[in-house]
C-alpha cells in the first residue's frame, strides 16, 4: 500500500491545531527569533520504523524551511539506539512540530512492529496476518498503512468496500443462503465473506457460494477440521481475540488469513525520542 | 471536566465517514428496510465505564430515532458481565454506528480504567495523577476527559495554554533565570513550570521563581531530596516513564503531581462488546 | 442501495450556498414576511421518479417548518402530468429551495429513467445494466443511487473499492499474469477484473484466474465468442460506448453485465416543474 | 470571465476524494514505484476545448511533479483527432487524476461547444445567448465559465446578485408595479428584470420602469410584437425551453438576449480520451 | 434585508470555538451541574437594537434547552436602562455563550444605531445612506444586515455582484467610454457605476451611459454642480470620508445616495450588558 | 507573541471568498489580461503599523506571483505620509486583494496604535496594558497579536486557558473561598484570578489564595486602597470601562495590570490607502 498524503494532511493539520490553538507561548517567550537547532530521532527500543514520510510532512506543514532527513528506510528494522532521522532549522518551528511528529511516528512504528512480530510467528505457513476495522478513530488510513509496512494484509477499509455477513445479517435475511444471494445481487466485484461459528454454518456458507469464510472464535481443533472440510473452495480466515492466541498454532490449522484487532486497537507505541 | 459535545461531534462525524464513505453495503443488501433490533453493551472485563454520552451521540448522529439507554453511570466501576447500555431501533442504523461507538467507548473506558488504577495506587498520599500531551492525534479532548473520569488531573491541553520551560528553551534563553523572566513578562495568568534534571537546576528554578518544578527522570532518592529542598515553595511534578514505575514509591517521595504519558499513548482498550 | 443522507447533506448545503451567497434579494424585497404558498411538483414528461428524499431534505435544510409531501413512491414510473410532490409553507423559504430541489430531482429522475429504459431493453436476458466512474464531479453518491433506483447495478464506487486491471497496469506489471498475481496478493476480499480487447488477452486473464473479464470495444460477434470461450469461469462485462449500442443485441451475446458511462456522463434531466 | 482557481480547487479536491477515498488499489498493487508514463488527450469528436487550466490543476493537486502541457488554446475549436494536451510523469499519479481530469474537461468542453453552436445560430442578429441557474449542483462556477468560453453571456450567478421578479413575487407584492417599486428601493445597483407572459404584463412592467423584460414561453409572433412594443425602453430576453427552439427564428424577433437552460442542465460531454 | 441564518451559523460556531477550544474551565470547576440562572440583557446607553435573532442563535447552538426571550423588537430604538432580552437555563451554558452573544449584539446594535443616526440627519431629502465594502473581515453579512436595520441601503455585497469602475479600470481600459462599454458587454443585469472626481469625468461617464455616477471626494459646491449637470440621467452617489462630513449638507446637494465606510469600518459598539 | 500564519490563513481565505464569491466582474470586464500595476500603501495618519505579514499573505493567497515589499518594520511608528509597503504584479490580482488587505492592515494598525497610546500613558509606572475577550468575532488571534505589537499584554485567549472567577461562579460555588478551592483542584498550572468589587471580596480572595485579583469598577481611591491592602501578595488588575478612564491616574494607584476592552471592541482603523 502506498500512503496517499492528501489523506494524511488533514490528520496532521488537525493534530497541530489541537496542540497549538494559539501558538506555543513558552517558545514564543523564551526563544529568540532566528535560533537554529538540530534534533535527532533516536530509537529507544528495537522495532520496525514506520511513518517517516508522515513525520517529514508534519515539519513541512509547520515550516517549509525545515530540513527533515531520514536516516533509515521506511519499514526498516532497527536496534535500540539507532538514529532514525534528523530535523534541522528554526528552533521555534521544530518545537511546534515535535510532539505531533513523535506521537504519529511512535504509533505507526508501534503498529508496524507488532505486525511484523505477528508475521514472523506464522512464517513458513500459508497464513497471512490481517488487520480489522478496530482502528483508532480518525487514524484508519495511517494505521492500515502501518500494517502493510509490518508485512500484513489489509482487511476491508470500511463498510462500503467489503461484504462481511454476520449473525445479524443472517438473522434478518432469513439464513445464510438468502443473505449470500442478496449480497451477490448487489455486486459483481466484491467477494462475499460469511462469519461462521459452527460446522453447520460453514457448510451452509460453502453451499451458498461464499468466497471467504470467517472461522470465528473456534477452537484450534475445530478450525483445523473446517479448513479440511472447505478444501480450498473458499478463503479461510481465523478471527476472535487472535491478539491473545498462539499464532503459530493458529497458522498450523491451515487457515489462509488471521485477522487481529489488537494490531490497531491496543497499540504499544514504539519508544522514539527527539534529542537536541 | 465536563465534555463539550460540540468538540466531540467532529470526531464522531469524521469517524463515521471514515468507516462508511458510501454506506454499509452488506447491511444494505441483506437487511430488509424497517427491521428493528436491540443491542446490549456488555463489559467483558471489569473496569471504569467512560464515554456513554459519546456512544449515545454516535447513534444519534447516525439516526436520531435510535434509543440509547445507559444502564450504569458515567465513571462507574463495573464487574465483568455488567450490562452497560442498550440501544434499540432500526437494524441498519445500529449496525452502521456499532464499530464507531465501540471503538470510542472501549478506548475512553480503557483510559479511565488505567487512570483509576493509578489513582488508587497513590491513595492516601498528596500525589495526584496527571496526563500529558502524549495523546492520540485528534482525540485529545476525549482522552483528557477520560483521564478526569478516572480521577486524574489534566496537565496543559496544548502549547498555547501552559508554560513548560524545557532544556531547549533554557539553552536558547541563556539559562533558567532569563527563561523564567521572559515567560513571566508574557503572562500574568499562567504559572511557570520548569523541567529540571539536577539539584542545581532545581535550585535555579526555585530562585527564578518557578511556580511548578518538574522533576524529570530522577531516581526516587533524588526526587525525595528535591521535594525536601523545595519545601512547598513550588508545586512538584514527577515525570519520566512514570507508566513503568512503582507509583506508590513515587508518591512516597512527597511530590504533588505524577504525570504519566502512558495513560493516553499506550491505551489498553476496555473489552466491551455489543450483543444483539 | 439505500441513500445515506449524511453524504447528501454536504451536497445540498453546498448547492444552496452556491445559489444564495447572501440571500434571495428579489424575494426579500417583494414578498411580505409570513406569506404562505403551496407548490406542486409536476412531471412534464413520463419517467421514473428519483430523489424525493433529497428534495425533501433541501427544503428541510432551508427551513425546517416547510412541509414536503411526496405523492408518488420513490422509483415509481409516472406519466406526463402526474403530480409528484407538494411543498407548503413560507413563500420565501420555498423560493430559496426551489431551484436546488428541482436541479437535483430532475437530474436524479433523469438518470433513473435512462437506467430503467436500458434495463427494459435487456429484459429476459442474463445481462444486468451497470454504471461506471464517469459520474458528475461531486455527485457520484446520488448518481449511483439513481442508477439502482432505475434497476441498475453499481460498478465500483471509486479507485479504492474495486480492482480493474487496464492496459497501463498490464504494461507496467509485465503482463496480465503478473498483474493479476500482484492484485491477488493485495486483497483477499476484492474480485479481480481485467480489461481485455483480444481473444489472447481473454485467455491469459482466464488462466491467471481473473474473477471478472471486461470485454472492451469488441464487436458483437467477438463478444459472443468470448462468452462461449469463458464458459462461466469468470463474470463477463461488456464495455465501450455502450450508450450508443443496441443493448438487446449486446445482451444476446450472453454477457453478464453491460456497463454504460452515458447513464451518468450524459444526463437528460427529466422535465419536472414546480407550480404554485 | 476569468476563472478564479480558488473557487475551482475545492471542486477538484472534492472530486479526487470522491474517486479515491483510500488510494488506487489496482495501481498500488500493479505499478512499480517510479514508473513513468506519458498520456495524450485526444479529441474523439470536433468541438470547442474548455477546461485546460482545470485539467492542469487536477494533475498538479494529485502530484505537483507532473507536467501538463496544453497543445491547443483555451476556447479553440478543434477537429476530431486533434491532440489537446499532454501529461507526463509518475504513472500512479497520472492514473489517479485521469478520471477526474477527463470528467471535468469533457463536461466543460461540451458546454462550450453547445454554447458556441447556439451563438453561431444567431450570428448577424442582435441576440446574445445566455445561460440560467439550471446548472449542475456544485459546478456552477465552471459551467458559467464554460458558457463564456463558448461566446455566451452569463445571466445572474445566483439569487443574491440579480433581481428577477416572477409570478410568485408579483402575486405576493400585489402586482408588477408594487413589486418593481419594492425592488427598486432595495438596490440602486441592480437592474430589475420582470418575467412576463402576456402583453398586459409587458405593458405594466414597462410602465413600472423594469430595466429588463423576460418574454417567457411566448410564441414567436407575440415575441416579435412585444419587441416592437417595448422599442428599446428595456432589454428583452426570450425564455422558455429555448434549447428546443429554432434559435435563428427566435433571434429574428429582435430580442436582445436568449437564455437557454439546456446549455447547462442537459450537457452532452465532448468525447475526449486520454491515450498512453 | 432578511438575515439568512445559514450564513450566520458558521460565524457563530467559529466564534464559540475561538472562545472555548476546550470548554470553560472556570465554570466547569466552580458551578455545580444543573445550576440554573436567568440573565437580562440591559441597554447601558440608548440606541437601536439589532441582532436579537443572532444572540438567540448563539445560545441555541451552545445548548438548545436554553430559553432566550426578546423583550423589544428587532430594530427598536431603546433608551438607556431598557431590558432588551432575557436568557434562562443551565448556568454553564449561558456563561459559555455570554461573551459571543454580547460581542455580536453590541456590534450589530452599534452599526444599526450609527446608521439610524445618519439616516436621521438626511431626513426630508432624497438622499439615502448606504454602506461600502469596508466591513469587518468575516462579518460582512451581519454588518450589511445591521445597516438595513438602521434604515440604510446596501451597496454591492462584493466584487462579484456589482460593477464599479474606478481609476485603475479606466486607465487599463483606455478611458471611461471603453470601460463602460466593456462592462456593458459583460452583463445585461447589473447597472454600471463609474467613480468620478472631476466634471470632465462626470460628462464622459454620462455620455458613455453610466447608470450610477459616484462623486468622489468632491467639495459640496462641485457636488451640487454635478447633480445639476446630471439632471437625473444617472443615479448620483456621494463618497469619500463621508463619516466625517456634515451629512445634511451633503444631502442638500441633491445626491441620491451617500455611501459611508465608517458605518462598518469604525464601529462604536452599543454598550449592552448581561446581568444575572 | 509571534503570529502563527496557519491560524491567519483561514481568516484571509474566508474574507477573500466573502468579497469575491464569483470573481471580480468589473476588473474581469475592463482590465486586459497581463496588465501590470504597482501600488503603494500610504499612511494617511500617523500611527503604529501592524499586519504587514498578513497583508503580504493576502496577496500571496490571491496570486503567488505578486511581489509585496514592506517599506517599514512591523510595529514601527510612522508619520502621516509614510509609504508603508509596495505591491507589484498583475493588475487583476492586486485589485482582488486590495480591499481585504486594507481592511486587515487598517484594523490591526488601529489596534496597535491605540494600544501603544495607552502604553505611553502609563509609562514609568509598574502598570501594564492588557486586552480582554471583547474581540471582534473570528479575529481574536490577529487582534491579540496587534495588542502585543502595541506593547500590550495578552489577557487569557479564551475560556479554556485562564481561570477568572466572577460573581456567577462565586454565587454558584457558595462563596469566593469554595470557588477558589474548586478551581485549584482543577489545575496546577493556571493562576487563579478573582473578580472583586468590594474590600470584603478582596480580603476573601486574598485569604483564599487567589493569584490575581481583579479590581472591577472601583473608584481610583478604593483601587489605591486595595493595592495597599494586597501588598504584592497577588497580582492586581484594574478593570471596568478603562477605555474611558485617565490611564495615568489608574496606573498611579499602583495596579500591575490595566485591562481595556475598548482596545479591540471599539477599533478606530488606522487610515491607510493603496495608491496606484
Amino acid at each position: 500500500m502506498k500512503l496517499d498524503m492528501s489523506l494524511v494532511d488533514p490528520i496532521i493539520v488537525n493534530t497541530l491545531r489541537e496542540d497549538m490553538p494559539n501558538g506555543d507561548i513558552t517558545t514564543s517567550a523564551t526563544i529568540p527569533a532566528g535560533t537554529q537547532i538540530s534534533g535527532r530521532f533516536l530509537a529507544k527500543q528495537s522495532g520496525r520504523v514506520c511513518g517517516l514520510e508522515v513525520a517529514a510532512r508534519v515539519f513541512a506543514l509547520v515550516d517549509e524551511s525545515l530540513v527533515f532527513t531520514p536516516l533509515v528506510a521506511e519499514g526498516q528494522d532497527v536496534e535500540k539506539g539507532t538514529l532514525i532521522a534528523r530535523v534541522e532549522g528554526n528552533a521555534d518551528s521544530i518545537l511546534k512540530g515535535e510532539r505531533t511528529a513523535l506521537n504519529l511516528l511512535q504509533r505507526m512504528s508501534g503498529i508496524a512492529t507488532a505486525t511484523a512480530q505477528a508475521v514472523a510467528m506464522v512464517q513458513g505457513t500459508r497464513a497471512r496476518i490481517a488487520d480489522t476495522r478496530k482502528t483508532t478513530p480518525g487514524l484508519r488510513v495511517i494505521e492500515k498503512y502501518a500494517v502493510t509496512v509490518g508485512g500484513g494484509l489489509n482487511h476491508r477499509f470500511n463498510l462500503s468496500d467489503g461484504i462481511l455477513i454476520k449473525d445479524n445479517h443472517i438473522a434478518a435475511a432469513g439464513g445464510i443462503t438468502p443473505a449470500v444471494e442478496a449480497a451477490r445481487r448487489a455486486t459483481h466485484l466484491l467477494k462475499i465473506e460469511v462469519e461462521t461459528e459452527t460446522p453447520e454454518q460453514v457448510d451452509e456458507a460453502l453451499q451458498a457460494g461464499a468466497d471467504v469464510i470467517m472461522l470465528d472464535n473456534m477452537s484450534l481443533e475445530m478450525m483445523a477440521d473446517m479448513v479440511q472440510r472447505i478444501q480450498g473452495r473458499a478463503v479461510t480466515e481465523a478471527s476472535g481475540n487472535m491478539g491473545e492466541k498462539d499464532l503459530a498454532a493458529v497458522a498450523a490449522t491451515g487457515v489462509d488469513v488471521i485477522s487481529i484487532g489488537a494490531l490497531t486497537h491496543t497499540v504499544q507505541c514504539m519508544d522514539i525520542s527527539l534529542k537536541f
